[in-house]
């Protein structure tokens, strides 16, 4: 395959490159990946993480054992295996179908240059909805964001944080406040890491203290991505969106969600279909990272954690795809629906 | 003075004692207080909290410094120290306000009998709150609650965990869901430790979770203390409860504050009125405490911590006194201006 390059990502001299975020900010480590049970296991630790990104880390790791000559049988299992890796991400399945599919009706041979189009397709798509997303940012706006969703989240400039640094470069006056997103923190260590590198200026918060930025009017609009979108516009994100989005409900703010189509899955009618990946109790308990690894509570606490929450589609103002912009009225009509089956 | 025991605060030997809460819960380490800018600093760094406790503490120590004789002025700079120690809690300025009228009116002599009085009021008053509460709370409930407002943060059983803990002994079939109250984890750290002594089954939660438990039906009512509470009802209390009202208003969860008398400002009209403690960036970039010390966003991104929130009387279903339990009819009548009156 060809030299592909992304913030998080890299397939050089054949071979697949993952930047550790499992380690970020304060250690920048790539990990070659040959293999399908590495790759699960990079999945499940959120080393490499976001939902299109683990679609196309997962897809070029594919074309490359393809590369490799590994037979068809080998290559199936290895495709049902890595769409198994994380329950509520759509996009991973999805760019698992496309290559069992072109697998089944074209052989091995096919599947390099399928990856490398899946990877090339998120980098448009990020640019597109950069577009769509940052026509609805005034300047001098101060946003709320939730999770990880810029360039370390996919193969171009992100979701919801390609949106807000596409209006960044327009306007030059946006503000972020940024979610730290307990318990696995992506805000507090990615996002942080990333707006500097962006130069774009941000407030960290705890993640109870956005409904207090919104009361004093701070907030003019929350952007976040999505793990998966039902066909009536419930989304599923990153546990604490919910939460969120009932707080800009609440007060009158707008929110946004931001994804490609390939998030969206027209087999779940509504949220309640969505599937929630429970994790371990320590992650609640404590957090560990390159930063070190502390424990505060009584190490047999029981706790609770769900790593997505579902936002119903009446709390969300706006959904953004790489096709357009599409409000309450017309998600109920059904044109999800008319955008997937194209 | 007397011998006095409580779970964090003691007066043994005419030494005061204080539970260095900030270690907690994975050491036990006594603390003897002597002096005026000790507390203070215990105080700042939440070595000594709770709105009633750290009323009693300083109480206590101006007792303490009387019996050693220290001459009137130098307990009226010391009175005003303290009262000055933290901006939002309104419990310790009435406790200090109490103790410069009796030192103006009856000089010295006074004090210790008065900070022992403080004291035996506060283990009462949590009693009085307890049976009130308890009475709301039905067999096989799961509540939901916010920070620490149990033993270690009043003089007896505590505010809000004290109704809590009152409901377990009567039913013996009480769930406690608990947020773990970033940034300082109080309910990580104390709460969990608390209710395992107590035998009282609960499970830790990230605070962004607590509005998809409310989703799925599994809160029948949340309670919370309170650091301050405005003629009209308006409530300040930690971080976080703000937007744990809103979300409980969204899902109509009832929600409920628990505090004594002491802690009403009859003064401050509304929320409005109430100062807001702003801490520093570090404790929302990272955790420190006996666990460890660790710092997951870059060193220097910026951060917002205000320690305190005030939650509208609008989204409280119920304030829980010492005197009895009152709903927002009666709130707005004016019914806290008469009873502080009395």
């Amino acid at each position: 395959m060809k030299t592909l390059i992304a913030t998080s990502l890299k397939f050089i001299d054949n071979q697949l490159w993952v930047l550790d975020q499992h380690l970020l900010p304060h250690q920048t480590q790539w990990l070659c990946c040959d293999n399908v049970d590495q790759m699960v296991a990079l999945i499940k630790n959120l080393q490499i993480r976001g939902a299109p990104l683990i679609a196309i880390g997962a897809s070029l790791l594919i074309g490359y054992l393809a590369e490799q000559q590994a037979p068809a049988e080998q290559l199936m299992t290895a495709i049902q295996q890595l769409r198994a890796a994380r329950p509520t991400a759509v996009n991973l399945m999805h760019a698992m179908d496309r290559l069992q599919l072109a697998l089944k009706q074209h052989g091995p041979n096919i599947l390099p240059t399928l990856a490398v189009q899946i990877f090339e397709e998120d980098v448009a798509l990020c640019s597109r909805m950069a577009k769509h997303g940052a026509a609805l940012i005034r300047p001098g706006d101060q946003l709320l964001t939730h999770c990880n969703t810029g360039s370390l989240a996919t193969a171009g400039v992100g979701t919801a944080l390609g949106v807000i640094c596409a209006a960044h470069q327009q306007h030059h006056n946006i503000h972020v406040y940024i979610d730290e997103t307990r318990p696995l923190l992506q805000g507090g260590r990615l996002t942080t890491w990333e707006l500097k590198q962006a130069n774009i200026p941000h407030t960290l918060i705890s993640d109870s203290m956005a409904a207090v930025l919104m009361q004093t009017g701070k907030i003019a609009a929350v952007w976040v991505g999505a793990d998966r979108i039902a066909a009536n516009g419930d989304t599923a994100n990153k546990i604490g969106t919910y939460s969120l989005a009932i707080n800009a409900f609440y007060h009158k703010v707008p929110f946004y969600v931001v994804a490609p189509s390939s998030t969206v899955d027209i087999q779940c009618a509504s949220g309640a279909q969505i599937p929630i990946e429970q994790r371990a109790a320590n992650e609640v308990r404590g957090v560990n990272g390159s930063f070190g690894n502390v424990c505060w509570a009584p190490d047999d606490t029981p706790a609770f954690n769900p790593a997505f929450d579902v936002t119903p589609a009446k709390l969300i103002s706006g959904w953004i795809l790489e096709n357009g912009i599409y409000n309450q009225a017309q998600i109920e009509s059904g044109v999800l629906g008319t955008l997937i089956n194209k």
